[in-house]
């Protein structure tokens, strides 16, 4: 099956679901975090396929989330280091991590806990409001077609439902 | 290929991830939040192929994200509506969004804005630290293995380095 390119979608969710593009990107990542940076390490902490694994550094390297640093020279061996915008996708996947503590750990608990060494305290990491900052309900927010908003193929309904015109004839 | 079972990883982004499945997920859930809850609305606003559509959906009333209520009843046809688990998903999704507006939105600007009513502000969703409040880097955040740590496929090499035991004999 042709993978949908999600990068042409009007909509920052599905375009960033598009740069992870599967299940095994976001552990990738996570790991990368953890301290885990080589490929042989990756692939066994994970269980993934090597042309598996292989494919989804290359795709998290060329989108800029993963960087490729060598550490060895004659035959060559990589580091894959988190970039600043790998770094800035982990407090999302660490709002993903709360919600799956909360609806899928069940009686084992937490797989891992977190401190937040600014303060020192344990931490939930909690989706919140950057004007007052509370905690965001999502019953509690509204959502308005914004400058990007485009009528196309993965927001067909929404933005016609938002009176967005279709797209001039030249745009696919 | 066969699919990883993502829930017996002990890793609550791999299982919230292994819930979700692939990208139209949340997609759905975002339309179901935005309130395209009918079947053939969904199909026309994401262009998804309707058998992937009809898998999907099952799946997230399966898994009690989304809860299936009829509006027809001599030809069975069904609204998709978030259930509380499904909601409380969608903070986190705006996490992802937020970041796709900082990091894929370029010249256009975000396809949509945020207002979160309560305030009556415009927002951005930030994961924030549940203890002091602060907007949570990740390099301020340390990870501890918690009571459901496991040494396990999915998080091998990491419980190993966190002094984890291996599983005893008759766990697989």
């Amino acid at each position: 099956m042709a993978r949908t390119d999600l990068s042409a979608f009007s909509c920052s969710i599905a375009r960033t679901l598009g740069i992870l593009d599967d299940t095994w990107s976001p552990l990738i990542l996570r790991d990368a975090y953890l301290g885990l940076t080589r490929f042989d390490d990756l692939q066994r902490d994970l269980g993934v396929a090597r042309n598996v694994l292989t494919e989804r550094l290359e795709r998290l390297v060329a989108h800029g989330l993963l960087e490729r640093r060598p550490y060895q020279q004659r035959q060559p061996r990589y580091d894959y280091l988190l970039t600043g915008k790998g770094l800035d996708l982990m407090p999302a996947l660490m709002a993903l991590m709360a919600w799956g503590d909360r609806w899928t750990a069940q009686d084992e608990g937490p797989p891992a806990l977190l401190v937040h060494r600014r303060c020192g305290e344990p931490t939930v990491p909690t989706v919140c409001c950057s004007s007052c900052g509370a905690p965001l309900a999502a019953d509690e927010v509204a959502v308005r077609p914004g400058p990007g908003a485009r009528r196309r193929p993965g927001t067909l309904v929404l933005a016609e439902r938002a009176g967005l015109s279709p797209p001039p004839a030249d745009e696919p």
